[in-house]
């Protein structure tokens, strides 16, 4: 498992994102690391990141899935240009669209493990696949578009 | 407008949730009222859920277009039954899969505007279509498959 977060890889701009920035003391602050082709995130929820009683939240579960994915987007797309992303050549890649299939619910009092794996690169566009699993298993999976922007 | 949200008729078992519960200090609290044949919610983003400076969370985004969609496959298929949501015999939706697709950046410092409508209703299943608008501009389009449970 590589050493440094993706996202304590970023310049200073892009460190305020609600879901993964490490400077946004009110956010989820994800953390995801490459393990071999795949990224690894582990989180744990708050007990207020309810849906109802005993379970984790969809939208909360969209936003891990969107940042998990979009963070290995990046990360993918500019290794595989020979950039750092805190480098200043680096190129940025947002959320185009976001699909997340619930195939069951999710407890909110374990933490829970996100992985993820680029599906297609092309120039302007990263596809990710990812799942969210709870004590080993699937609960959640989903796909995000990445977008390059300029 | 309707005068009560749909979020205030549940009864206490579904007002913990993050992104819609009347009782959860720490959600979203969003507040969906029916206007015609489509629900309207506004909602205010604290200067904190950012993606990146200036533009909302897309993960934030995912989580108010699943809760003004759910709250309105859940309205809609009891209504047509003849069933108040705060009733004991009330039909419960979840949300089976999730869509989103940004359009564009959507600015952080003014409100939003959700506006969802039932695309199809079958007996165990409804399909929300919704969008996103800031200062009347379309900025995300999304759709919920919400699934019935026991």
């Amino acid at each position: 498992m590589s050493k440094k977060a993706i996202q304590d890889q970023w310049t200073e701009y892009g460190t305020m994102c609600w879901g993964c920035g490490r400077n946004n003391e009110h956010g989820l602050q994800i953390k995801s690391y490459w393990d071999g082709d795949e990224t690894v995130a582990t989180w744990h929820p708050q007990p207020y990141h309810l849906a109802f009683p005993g379970a984790l939240n969809g939208g909360i579960i969209a936003a891990l899935i969107d940042c998990h994915s979009t963070n290995t987007a990046n990360a993918a797309a500019n290794k595989a240009e020979g950039h750092e992303l805190s480098s200043e050549i680096v190129r940025t890649y947002v959320t185009g669209s976001l699909f997340v299939k619930y195939l069951k619910p999710t407890p909110v009092d374990t933490p829970v493990t996100l992985r993820a794996r680029v599906k297609e690169m092309k120039d302007q566009k990263v596809t990710v696949t990812c799942s969210l699993y709870s004590e080993g298993v699937e609960c959640v999976t989903g796909e995000v578009v990445a977008v390059r922007v300029k």
